[in-house]
């Protein structure tokens, strides 16, 4: 049976692909383009479900492969699924746990049946089938649920993607049946990943093969690996080319500002990272003016906020100089200003791309913001 | 020129020395009996300033001697002092930094004049002043200063002891001339530090000496050095009963609720420590049948809150059971949430503890808290 459609169209550009819309999910819409953040371990970190909410996020991640090492999917079943666990009220898509099961586990073999992998964690044996992972997400109660799919990296040859690209597809079928068998009354989305690495007959043939299963939404994996950001954005372009205009189209693991850009002009809808976080604990900044490092000493007597255009709680009521004293000596207090800060400027970044979109000045705002953001002039 | 006084008492207990009164300060009236948090530097760890406001705060320490040295305090005069850098509306009480010269820096020495050091950060050679250190707290603009003083471990013979009260009372002296020389209109108030070590006679005499410069407030330092609680108790009671009633009594460096009961009931208006935060951080949060070490395994699957008894936020919305994947993962938030929960604790034990005094069952609940407290019956 083919699902209910979750994606309707506002708006479109009528100078690129960029589009407007509204995703309905069980904890709400979601309005695109989105930039959903990451809570790996069902938090994101160093921010507070309230900061998040304040912030205005109607959605976020979190990991499969972490929640079913630890604390188990069980447990957060019991707990009335991850927004019982965490308290969060608005979305949750959660990835399969494939691209961490790649980067982060040991001594994993990949079979037609599943990934068998040793944990990060204790180097215990597990093994994942893309019914388990299904059935994580359902436990999960996610709003999203990734197919389990198999990533390769930028480099891999024609003969390796294609492999991999076969078996995504395949699971991606298992995904399906076993979703429409026990999802009963619930109404989390499955989404299927197009891969193909960066051969556009695979890409083409990957697209084929995931549409014709008619998941609720569609994700673009395997981008943003490493390669080069034309060889992103001439893949990107080709493969967004592909996709229905009836589904959310989303496109996993990008947080820049130009990474984004670029996906919003190919008409995607939805993207997520931990770059924002990350880097943001790492002392890094974003700014209308460029990224900036809170750790340069001139910064030490700088009483401005950190983006005199933001106008974020952290940039209203701190300074460069006392977001530098925080940073200099390890405090906490740096790594929750300094994330809120950073996604509450990419959630106001996307929420000024909707507009722009809707005013029909997308591609104007785009060369704008990029000309300013490489002044890398943070004063 | 003697000082408006600052104090007002509300309420006497009948059946202890306790009391309730209100402090008036510059950034508003504080409630006492209070718990302070410590914001070593400019930052009390993983509590946001609005957090704290949320929590009911009216005042907060923050440390002279880390702010000395990191920023430095011609920085944050700059910012409009540790209210104009931190953005916190409350009270902020600092300390001398002589604890910190005492117990963190390296190759210190003595004299009548002042404290050379090398700092615990980088080594640097620094000498602090008795009116060094009120300048420095008037570039804070600190609510209450702390005199300069020299603090004498537990175990510390009758001869050192005198020696550092004696210097403490000649510092207070110098400290009192320079901040009526140099306060002007600012209205922050000084406080004068009674030590004497665990020697009963030369508790007197430096009590006797402090109080004769009429400082507007009083704080008893030394205490909680080591010594077991029966001897902190026991001169605790001594001092305190040395101070005068008409201004408000400062036990510095106690938090723990048994520390604290037996502070409010021998008169004690103020007192303040690092331990809810630090030990939050650590993994130990209070509840009212004691603290409790979420790293145990019996707590894995626990979808209680920390406390049963407790209508803090995090109580309100979190488990046991998440608090503890939190910790387990090491996850930022984990001490943002036990941070918060510990402050939110003290913070309500103390209300209840003015509630009974005005109430005149102040002792009754002294009894059964402890009953209960010291009854580890966590779940």
């Amino acid at each position: 049976m083919a699902a209910r459609p979750i994606y309707t169209t506002r708006a479109l550009d009528t100078k690129s692909a960029a589009r407007t819309g509204v995703v309905e999910l069980p904890h709400g819409r979601v309005r695109t383009p989105v930039f959903m953040p990451v809570g790996t371990n069902a938090t994101v970190k160093a921010v507070s479900k309230d900061s998040l909410a304040e912030i205005g996020f109607e959605i976020i991640l979190a990991n499969t492969y972490h929640l079913y090492l630890r604390p188990g999917h069980d447990l957060i079943r019991e707990a009335g699924g991850l927004h019982g666990f965490t308290g969060w009220k608005g979305n949750f898509l959660t990835d399969s746990g494939g691209f961490q099961v790649f980067s982060l586990s040991k001594l994993r073999k990949i079979t037609e049946e599943g990934v068998k992998f040793q944990s990060h964690i204790d180097g215990s044996s597990h093994f994942l089938s893309p019914e388990l992972v299904v059935d994580i997400q359902t436990a999960f109660r996610s709003d999203i649920f990734m197919q389990l799919d198999v990533c390769t990296p930028w480099g891999a040859d024609e003969r390796d993607s294609l492999k991999a690209l076969s078996l995504t597809t395949a699971w991606a079928g298992r995904s399906m049946k076993r979703w429409e068998e026990t999802r009963g009354d619930f109404q989390g989305k499955l989404f299927g990943i197009v891969q193909g690495n960066f051969y556009k007959e695979l890409r083409a043939r990957s697209a084929a093969e995931i549409l014709s299963l008619d998941t609720p939404g569609v994700a673009i994996g395997g981008l943003s690996v490493g390669e080069p950001f034309e060889v992103y954005a001439e893949m990107l372009a080709y493969t967004a080319g592909l996709l229905p205009d009836d589904k959310p189209r989303y496109v996993m693991g990008i947080g820049t500002p130009e990474y984004i850009l670029e996906a919003v002009q190919n008409g995607i809808d939805m993207f997520d990272c931990v770059f924002p976080t990350r880097t943001a604990r790492n002392g890094l900044l974003f700014t209308s003016y460029g990224p900036l490092s809170i750790k340069q000493a001139r910064y030490t007597r700088d009483l401005g906020p950190a983006d005199p255009e933001c106008t974020c709680k952290v940039c209203r009521e701190y300074s460069r100089a006392y977001l530098r004293h925080l940073y200099k000596n390890d405090e906490i207090l740096f790594s929750m200003l300094a994330s809120h800060h950073n996604l509450a400027f990419l959630h106001e970044f996307v929420r000024r791309i909707r507009y722009t979109i809707e005013d029909g000045t997308f591609m104007d705002y785009k060369r704008e913001f990029l000309v300013k953001y490489r002044s890398k002039l943070q004063e």
